[in-house]
């Protein structure tokens, strides 16, 4: 495909990721009074499921020709990412979704042949859009974030959630030494705010393909890396675990801590 | 003094902060853009200092008989809280200050031999002030906040340092127990958000006076509880640690994880 195609293509992305904000916001405000109370898992589990067919018929009825890999099962027998990939999460943070209402994120992933060409995250409630556009930069809410400088571990804030420590044992000596650690619980809101340099990187053990798709391509359009926490190339069709951070701090991660020889 | 001087007190407080605010964005976008790439901890320092003088000023000149206890030094003899008592932070949430220039606080208590009367918490730049008035309840931008309801660890989500799980074993077992623990790296804004109901409870290893003395006004006033770990009364003088939390949760994490018997 054309740039003018992926121009398009991304333009289509936007538009249904501000109309599914419109559905959750709008459900938020009637449904969530009533329904959370009552089992607010099953309200959750509803509403992705919603959100996820909604993005399905509007995917389908623009581009027919399309796959479609989603946290809610759509494509879950896909096995390759021959061809456009949509990957979708359509509420990263469900947890916070129900208690907070507030910080989760939509997170849509456009691959070609496995290659990440357009990665949008939208914080709903924040009103922040992030949208990345491969070889084209990333933008918050239509500016563009600059290219991420170099961190070390000294100096740099970590998004890492603190249950990994109890599972890890590289990540204790990480903490005691970086300058400090965060946790927002959503992936999608936290490499967002890596690429936005509130953060200096994000660690987690395991994560799937919808949570990091959007991210992944977000992140390279910054200048920071993305790999495994071993340093192994993400693979898009299946549970990962997750290393991302600025120039510097990255390697510095990677040596010293993660894969520390002798 | 009446409620009605309480009244004019908290007024005045609310309105200094706010000027307190105004200074600290007006920073934000002239000085940091230089002196940020110099020595961020400097200029934190710096702006820290303004502001404690600010309020020194300000509360000097309308309410010459109050004290006033701050990080920045202001009230360091002070070693009884007879008396009317301003415990301020400036700028709670440094490290996020200098890395986001957003999630600190304002925090201001106001106490009266010892008694909390009036508390402010001010999110500067998510526009979001916190006041809590003795028996008067808590408001979030003018909007007041319900009474929390009871919770539970396996429901709870809970504000803690990944830092503390290295250095307190009683913090283990309860994050592999909590529905999931956040950590946002301003203990103002952490009690607020219990205060906000947008977690269950915050616990910290080490806090000074000024990080908590409006935040244990805005939790009483929601009817949460407060205390250090150890389930003591907090001391307004000196260092401390802190256990937050919705009732129920308060009671499950002292009694089964923070202070367990046998």
């Amino acid at each position: 495909m054309s740039n003018n195609d992926w121009d398009f293509i991304a333009n289509k992305a936007e538009n249904i990721v501000r109309e599914a904000a419109q559905l959750i916001k709008h459900s938020l405000q009637t449904e969530l009074i009533v329904e959370y109370k009552s089992n607010p898992n099953d309200l959750v589990t509803e509403m992705d499921r919603k959100i996820e067919a909604f993005f399905c018929e509007q995917i389908t009825n623009e581009f027919p020709k399309h796959y479609i890999l989603g946290e809610e099962g759509t494509g879950k027998d896909l096995n390759t990412l021959d061809g456009t990939v949509w990957i979708i999460d359509p509420i990263d943070g469900t947890t916070n979704f129900v208690h907070q209402q507030r910080h989760f994120a939509i997170s849509v992933g456009i691959y070609e042949d496995g290659v990440g060409k357009v990665g949008i995250i939208y914080d709903v409630m924040a009103d922040e859009l992030y949208l990345a556009l491969e070889n084209k930069g990333a933008y918050l809410n239509g500016v563009q974030l600059p290219m991420l400088k170099e961190a070390k571990v000294s100096e740099a804030l970590i998004a890492l959630n603190s249950g990994w420590i109890l599972k890890d044992e590289r990540l204790k000596d990480l903490v005691s030494k970086c300058r400090g650690t965060r946790a927002y619980g959503a992936a999608a809101i936290e490499m967002a705010s890596v690429a936005a340099n509130r953060i200096d990187g994000y660690i987690s053990l395991n994560l799937s393909p919808w949570d990091f798709a959007a991210g992944a391509i977000l992140i390279k359009e910054v200048g920071a890396v993305i790999s495994t926490i071993d340093g192994k190339e993400l693979d898009l069709l299946n549970n990962s675990s997750l290393c991302v951070a600025k120039n510097g701090l990255y390697q510095e991660l990677q040596n010293d801590f993660l894969n520390k020889k002798g």
